[in-house]
Formats: C-alpha cells, sequence, structure tokens
C-alpha cells in the first residue's frame, strides 16, 4: 500500500507529538515541519518539564527547522500543528515569513485570531483537518488535569 | 558615589547588552530583567549570529530568567528593554505573567502596541527611559546597512 502524503499524514505526525507532550505531562501540543513532503522538525509542547513559557511546540520547530535548513526564513515549508498557535506563536511565524500554516483544533481563547496577533501577509492558512482528534486529547489532558487538583 | 539604581541605570545595562548586539552585526536590541534591584538575566538579539528568528534579546532573557528562579512565571520582575517588543516577544512576556515592562524606544511599525500583541493583564508599562540614546544605535544601525548593500 502506498502512502499517502496528505495533511492527513502530517497532522497524525503532529499527533503523535502531542501525545508525547500528554505523556510528560504537557498540554498536548505537537507540531511538525514539512518541506517537499518530509519532515524536516519535530516538537511538542515542553513549558512544564523546561519551566520556560517560550518552550512552546512551534517555538522549538522553528528553531529546529532553521537550523536544519541552515537559514532563518521558512519559505516553501509547511508547519501541521494540533492547536492553533498563540501570539507568541504567530510572532514567531510572522517573522520566519511561513509558507504554509495547517492547525487542527482552534483556540477560541488564546489562539492569534481571537488574541490579535497576525501571521505574515505571505502565509496560507488552513485549519480543521484532524480537529477531532487534537481536541479530544486536550479536553482528555484538562479534566485529568482539573480532577488532580 | 552611591550607584543610584533606578529606571535609567539598569535601562543603561539594557544598552549596553545593545552595543554588543550592534557590534556583532545584529539590529541593536538588548535587554536585562531585574527582581529586588539584581540583574538575574541579560541578552542581546541573536537572530542572525543562530540563524533563528525566535532569537529575540527577550525571549533569551525570560528563559534564562526563568532558569535563575526555577520557576517559569516571572512575578516581581522588571524587564529592562531597549526597544518596544513585538508580538512573539509580548506574547512570551504574556505568558510569563511579567510585573514590570520599561521600554526605551517605541517601534511605530512591528511593535505590540500598533501590530496588535497584548501583554498579560498584570504588567504595568513605561516606556521613554532613554529612548534618544536607544534611538540613535538603532538608526546607526539601520543606516550602515543600507550603505553596504
Amino acid at each position: 500500500m502506498d502512502l499517502i502524503f496528505d495533511d492527513a499524514y502530517f497532522m497524525r505526525k503532529a499527533l503523535d507529538e502531542a501525545n508525547y507532550a500528554y505523556e510528560k505531562g504537557e498540554i498536548p501540543v505537537g507540531v511538525v515541519i514539512v518541506i517537499k513532503q518530509q519532515i524536516i522538525a519535530r516538537g511538542h509542547n515542553l513549558t512544564e518539564m523546561l519551566n520556560d513559557v517560550t518552550a512552546h511546540a512551534e517555538m522549538q520547530a522553528i528553531t529546529a527547522a532553521a537550523n536544519f535548513l541552515g537559514g532563518k526564513y521558512l519559505k516553501d515549508c509547511t508547519m501541521y500543528v494540533t492547536l492553533e498557535p498563540c501570539q507568541m506563536c504567530a510572532g514567531a511565524l510572522y517573522w520566519s515569513q511561513l509558507s504554509n500554516l495547517v492547525f487542527a483544533a482552534s483556540d477560541h481563547e488564546r489562539g492569534y485570531r481571537k488574541f490579535g496577533g497576525q501571521l505574515h501577509p505571505k502565509t496560507k492558512v488552513k485549519n480543521g483537518i484532524m480537529e477531532e482528534e487534537a481536541s479530544k486529547l486536550l479536553k482528555r489532558f484538562f479534566i485529568e488535569r482539573r480532577n488532580l487538583n
């Protein structure tokens, strides 16, 4: 069976990353960055483990992708992320001039669209890919955390 | 002579950092983070050297301060930065719940106030401290860079 390298394929890889975050007790958000159907960076939220508010999945992946490419601009790259980026990550993506952003779940509270951040005018955006799976994982995390407190 | 630990004192330290950036050919922005009149983190822009759009002075200092404090929130901290933060850095400061932000020069193009980012509601903001010195350094950098191209 041939693998089909479509949005769902790469979003599943981002969901794998979100699951790694979940297993570590982190808010489960995962990301991959793809160029020419090749994953060049992966990341998952590590804010608790690293004690660092800047350690969002997207921020780590932006740094890793730039490192792979040897340049700081993510032209021709697509980021797949399981949750709508916050204003910090949108700001980083703005500077990176990312070509395509695909996110799964919307973040109606802290997502950049509601909160006032903006992407680069060149960045094309798609959302809702595997939204249900991404949302379910986030909800499970927050319900379990609430029950612990 | 007693040293007076006022805003100008700490902004001068941030300007020292901006000068380090300038000497490295980086857009000259510098920052210090202070708690109880003690500098716990310093940083200057390193986006070119690190090939990383996330390597703004503020982002590095937020990570360093959290590392020093052993926790990710910058409560009771004051950040002194020579230029108004962009939306990415404002977003990081939002998550950090920084208590006080003091910046020198305004950024009328990419600063968070114009661009749409927002700080944490608990963050108090002051600006204009040593604005002339900070602006002069930035202008010098951009004029020199233009002449090189």
